[in-house]
């Protein structure tokens, strides 16, 4: 169902100095799928993350956290099980999973950051994640990105993965990613991730204000169903192997192939959105500032009304129009907004354009992918999420999983 | 497909000393169907209300907000179009509405207040409303409830009326209602309308202060999909035909008629909401204060994968603690959050309670009525909505309506 996604081509997947991935088959939730992997990276490494804000936070992403502080060798992650709502125990467990990894990989403990999706409250099955790890570790090569996009999936559809190859002055970086994610919640089969990697090295603090600025417009840009999860995690890797990227032109170019391929990955995770037969871009202009554009952008992508019209392909103008009333921005008025579905304008001044007539609306609604754009007329700020469709699936898909 | 919600018998709802109502037949949007209403109050009448806060309010409530501070002699409602979203014009039309009832009821037009629900975005047949008034005019009784219940539904499956009969030092006072509504929001067939009178006598500031507190524990603690609508109106009209209400008991006892009659239109509405198959409340208690209780509430009522969890009938705790998670209320200690279904405890201290069976979860969400409750053990305050689950239906409702 995923909508205008192909697998990606893993000849297309350009290895990243300095970086190996390791998969294999530990059968943690079910027999013979990839299920387990390991990243090594090389000593030096600079790593950065963005990470769920929300309270039920499970235990890989509290010990992810502390151990960024040191020198990370390794990232083992698992599917099948999150590991989340399971309190001190959880935390034992994934701590065990990292002394493994560790023994392996020849580092500490707490150089290892765990990474779990899957079931929620349940334990965590150390023993066979950590039967598992000889053949993952066994298999780290650095050519290895499409079967690693492939063993990270819960309930994704389509692995994926993306590459750029990014000119600096001082040569060539690679920033190669792969993510997983089918809903923007799946606490119970949770949830997104995204790890990125590139050869370039750049200085900590610099990757971290990338990776959030990155962040800010590719995974915290979407929506499928208006939920964080328990499990969220966006990670950037600098390995320094390849060219340094240190003047102001160099740093704009590393930013902008990091934020390119964290858009390709997070607009891949709303194309595989459960359920999802529309990919739906929603821009908002001509705010006073970008929160309350994002504020609106997200009232509308979130409205299950205009998410089932969306999937009808129906251009119901009306409940776009009431989800902008509700998104909460003080004093916005509505005798000033305009909404247009792709070049079409549908709404003026608040009200029905007088021009405008429903077969060109349906027409644009129609298609699998079309944008919704709404002119505020109070300023120049602007926003942009990606969303996708209600669908009799989406219920479906989250009525039946657990049967 | 509503949930536990027999049609209204017209034998149990009690005429109030001072209101009469009248139906018609003015083919609005369907040949054949009564989709006019007057509702003829005495002079004197204390009329308060509640209206919708989405900015892009529709004509009808700009008026009715504003009739409202003149001595209101009656109320016009259609419905089959919501006169939403249609600017100068939609405020032209609902004016020679008020005006052609005005002339019916013997007074100013600034003395009716009109109601519309119906499509959004298309104009208000004048017309059809003005010819139809004759013989809703004609219609006029005390006894004609039953009828005025069914003449306001939209896509409602159950007319919605109750009574209550309240024994004030002064004598027997009634409380009667009508609500409509089956989402929500129907911005679309847009959406909520409560009528609800009495004949006690009452000071205009407490029967708004009546009406909002009300309100608060009954239309604004409902949520289908979590919207509000361009509508939404809940009025309280007064005739003072009956006993007065002055005394500290007589007003309790009159806000508390008053009251319930709020919550039963209130959950009928959700129980008859788009493609309901389960009425649930969500009770959280042990707050800091009320704010934070309803916002928790609202998370867990408003998330989309706890309210397939819902149709599901699956005790899916995972989505519902992350749903808390999500809330945003700031410090909460996940570790001390204990969570219900019926008495069935699933959650203890943040994770699964180890004493809890999985068959217990599932026995008590296949009723059609049960009750989440979350303890968060930080305070003392409480709050309680009420939804209905995510079903098939609703995609279908929401994704076919305008075909």
């Amino acid at each position: 169902m995923a909508v205008n996604l192909p697998a990606p081509d893993p000849a297309q997947l350009s290895p990243v100095r300095g970086v190996e991935l390791g998969v294999a088959r530990a059968g943690i939730r079910k027999p013979d799928r990839r299920d387990l992997v390991v990243i090594r990276v090389a000593a030096g490494t600079a790593v950065a993350g963005v990470f769920t804000r929300n309270l039920f936070c499970a235990a890989p992403v509290v010990l992810a956290r502390a151990h960024m502080r040191k020198r990370v060798r390794g990232l083992v992650v698992n599917t099948g099980n999150a590991n989340a709502g399971t309190g001190r125990d959880g935390l034992k467990r994934a701590r065990l999973v990292c002394a493994a990894a560790a023994r392996g990989l020849g580092c500490q403990a707490n150089q290892v950051l765990p990474f779990s999706t899957g079931v929620i409250m349940e334990p965590l099955p150390v023993e066979r994640i950590v039967s598992g790890l000889p053949a993952a570790l066994q298999d780290l090569r650095p050519d290895n990105w499409a079967a690693a996009a492939e063993g990270i999936m819960t309930t994704d559809t389509v692995p994926k993965a993306v590459s750029r190859r990014v000119n600096l002055s001082t040569g060539t970086a690679t920033v190669t990613g792969i993510a997983k994610g089918s809903g923007m919640i799946r606490p119970d089969m949770a949830t997104m991730l995204g790890f990125v990697a590139t050869d370039a090295k750049v200085a900590l603090p610099m990757l971290q204000r990338m990776t959030r600025q990155a962040a800010e417009v590719s995974f915290n840009a979407i929506t499928v169903d208006g939920d964080t999860s328990t499990n969220d995690a966006f990670l950037c890797l600098a390995t320094g192997k390849g060219p340094v990227a240190r003047s102001g032109k160099d740093l704009d170019l590393l930013r902008t192939a990091i934020t390119e391929v964290a858009q390709t990955l997070a607009q891949a995770i709303v194309r595989d959105g459960e359920g999802a037969t529309k990919f739906v871009t929603v821009r908002v202009e001509g705010g006073r500032n970008a929160a309350e554009c994002r504020k609106i952008a997200y009232a509308i992508a979130h409205s299950p009304l205009v998410k089932t019209a969306f999937f009808a392909g129906d251009p119901n103008l009306g409940r776009i129009l009431a989800a902008i009333g509700n998104a909460g921005v003080p004093g916005l008025d509505t005798a000033k907004v305009d909404l247009y579905i792709d070049a079409v304008r549908v709404a003026r001044g608040g009200g029905r354009d007088p021009d405008y007539r429903e077969e060109a609306g349906v027409a644009a609604m129609r298609k699998p992918e079309f944008a919704v754009r709404v002119l505020l007329r109070r300023g120049r700020a602007a926003a942009k999420v990606w969303t996708c469709d209600l669908s009799y699936d989406y219920v479906k898909i989250n009525a039946d999983y657990r049967s």
